[in-house]
């Protein structure tokens, strides 16, 4: 497989992708992560080829069902004339590549403040889209033995990190950074556990992240304890319980 | 030439890029694209590969020296593997391409204000980079007979244009949103007219841009009189004069 160097999704970053995990063949929570794939395309103007991504993927599935992978899916708006505006009927390129990966880690994630923030004023930063560059500038200049950070939205809001949602642990409860205060990704982790009650959306601020026992979550690692520069520490319990309810989720949904 | 699929670049927008105007053969103001290309880069934590990127210039350039082009240097940091963190020796991907462009346009180009905002808190806004999905959408959302919008930046003064940088023009001559109130591109026509004393950088407020008489700018369209909907009529005849003040910088540097 190759990619076409007109290719909008190298040239212009207009695209999209899904990260999945895949246990002895199986990928997990797989139909939301179409769906969500489909939302992004739809945010972007047109329409992901299903179908196709549906065959790459069992093709991709085909080669191991044994042990741990990731699994990446990549849609991008295809090739198309110069300047910004896309063609009227876009071809996407479907990718599909999948790796070897391990158990989920549950070590303690230490974790720096990012200079670099969550552009909450554009659709870009609700989607997956291959425009992950902001992330990586983050990730970048994380404080030394940290190996994640904690990017706030441009106003000021803590919103995620460099690689998932950001969860705090209140009296009440979990609670993650509403979407609505912007450049919050909609993590599918994140969807299953508001879905089935274990954490509700809220205005989280600064200081509260700095003072309440974090984790952070995403499709791969699932959820994983985080402990900011100065912050509490985890609550190791509490996520264990978090963990338990998505390994449901993935279990018994397709 | 083909790309790979595990190019940093499409997977997660991590690279830069330029486009230069050729005429005759002739890449305008060459010498300071290598340059911004080369800052860029270092931004992101790489050097380009700026030999590799000189003699591919030089072949393609070798193809046609007749008429307009317009060139396009892209440079990605090349694969990686899983993850956002680059690895440590990049082997950067180098791509030049060249298509036939037009006379430089001078029709007043129509304007909508953008809801999609300009990341004042990221590097990413101040390169030219491969993320270039924010311009894509605020483009899609211009609003019916427009060809352009101005962007804001996130704390809500006027930016860009999804194409290129915006001048107006005040009682005491042109101005230009000041790189430091971030997600300025900082354009090569920019650069120049700045450099020559034909612009100064200022801290413009919507309301200005609202009143004041409006140009764009990028390498390609050189200046070109933009109308805000609502807004104030072009001054063509000022505008007129840092067209000649831009090609007398481009006949006489490198």
């Amino acid at each position: 497989v190759s990619i076409r160097p007109d290719d909008r999704g190298l040239l212009l970053g207009d695209g999209v992708f899904e990260t999945i995990r895949v246990e002895q063949g199986r990928p997990l929570l797989f139909e939301r992560h179409l769906r969500r794939l489909s939302n992004a395309t739809e945010t972007l103007g047109f329409a992901a080829p299903i179908k196709e991504v549906r065959s790459k993927v069992r093709a991709a599935l085909a080669e191991s069902s044994d042990g741990f992978h990731s699994l990446r899916m990549t849609v991008t708006r295809g090739v198309g004339p110069r300047g910004l505006l896309p063609p009227d009927n876009p071809q996407p390129t479907v990718l599909v590549s999948m790796s070897p990966a391990g158990a989920r880690p549950n070590a303690v994630v230490h974790a720096s403040l990012s200079g670099v923030r969550r552009n909450a004023a554009s659709p870009s930063t609700q989607i997956k889209s291959l425009a992950y560059l902001d992330n990586i500038l983050a990730r970048q200049q994380a404080a030394p033995g940290c190996e994640d950070v904690i990017m706030l939205n441009t106003d000021g809001f803590p919103a995620c990190t460099s690689i998932g949602n950001m969860l705090a642990l209140t009296n009440q409860g979990w609670v993650t950074p509403a979407f609505e205060i912007g450049g919050i990704l909609p993590g599918i982790v994140r969807e299953v556990l508001i879905e089935k009650g274990h954490v509700r959306e809220t205005r989280l601020t600064l200081a509260e992240a700095r003072r309440l026992p974090l984790a952070r979550s995403n499709s791969l690692v699932g959820v994983q304890p985080l402990k900011l520069v100065d912050g509490c520490d985890p609550a190791l319990s509490a996520i264990e319980q978090l963990t338990k309810a998505l390994q449901a989720a993935e279990r018994s949904e397709p």
